[in-house]
């Protein structure tokens, strides 16, 4: 249970509600690309390793991502059922092969009554969700297309760790909730401009400044 | 206090936080128009009656209306800087004169530090609001539908040759080809808009000049 001493209420956790959750939390993988909730209530889900991407999809079937769930990070979607207020219709995949812990809906339900540091735990944990898809919305209505795309490009370099990232134009786009084509368009733009170099299956980025100028503006 | 007791929290107080409670909770009244919230960090406001509407504007200055806070609701923006993981930039304006109730940050932060069943009150708010802001993404980022429905509902208007419908949701969900509680949503976001009004198993068409113009709305 080493993982979860990085979470301030676990720590808080009187012995009785830590063996509850000690004695349900369990450990599960999932793959790259696996699909991780799909409505069903599976539970609380703890990142220890890789990368959960929340996405809901457009009724012309696009995926349009919400926000990514990185090491630490907690999905609260696949534990809505235990959420009251709730009325999510979202998915969940793992877009690494991912290493986390399940907390099933019924002792995250008992755990969120009885313990204020848990219920402090979730309540801060959505408030940075809504913060996430309010930022989001708020990019989609006010940003250009270009300083999104600059945008998501830094903060993939952030996930990989490099300048060199193995992303197709199709995850881009899903990611910025717009169609390949765009995508593509922009990309060969930024490569005209020596923000980028394309390559079979992804994107390296040459000037990081000047993609991060971008970033910043406005419409 | 007799308002509070709709609040499933307010009879689980203990007495010293129902104290706390009741000695820092205060009336306020808002003219419709007044601007409440606009960052500054007041609390927590209770809505005794009128309405409040919680918006974004986008750089256009155009406002987009996030959600509603009709008799009832609360107000948890106006106590984001309470809310720890809270990072929003939204307004709050009184869409009627509204009667209201604050409870300063300061009580509100110690209410939800030591009550357990104030914490899950604020937590099942915020999840409702995070549903809220998560349906308006999906429909700003597939504006198709609005439209879509706003164009079907003008069709069965010529079948039925009158502005009131008799048609379940389902059945415009099958005409539309999408899931009941997408439509359900839309509807309702139409009648907050003025366009319908709904009424057990039927539509009736308020402002058919606006469906027509949102019907023709492109993506």
């Amino acid at each position: 249970m080493e993982f979860f001493r990085r979470f301030s209420f676990y720590g808080a956790l009187e012995p009785d509600l830590r063996a509850l959750f000690d004695g349900n939390v369990r450990a599960r993988r999932f793959a790259r690309g696996e699909e991780v909730y799909r409505g069903e209530c599976a539970g609380l889900i703890f990142v220890q390793r890789g990368r959960l991407c929340a996405y809901t999809l457009s009724d012309a079937g696009r995926e349009i991502t919400l926000y990514r769930l990185p090491a630490g990070e907690v999905c609260l979607l696949s534990a809505s059922c235990a959420l009251a207020g709730a009325d999510f219709d979202v998915f969940v995949r793992a877009e690494e092969d991912t290493q986390a812990w399940l907390l099933p809906s019924e002792p995250f339900r008992r755990l969120a009554e009885r313990s204020l540091a848990f219920s402090a735990f979730v309540n801060e944990r959505m408030a940075r969700r809504l913060s996430d898809v309010m930022w989001l919305l708020d990019g989609v209505l006010n940003k250009k297309f270009d300083a999104r795309l600059a945008a998501l490009l830094l903060e993939e370099r952030g996930y990989a760790g490099g300048d060199r990232l193995e992303l197709t134009h199709e995850r881009l786009a899903a990611h910025l909730g717009t169609a390949r084509e765009a995508v593509s368009r922009m990309l060969k733009y930024f490569e005209g401009e020596g923000l980028v170099r394309l390559h079979r299956g992804g994107v390296e980025l040459l000037d990081v400044a000047g993609l991060e100028r971008l970033a910043s503006e406005k419409k």
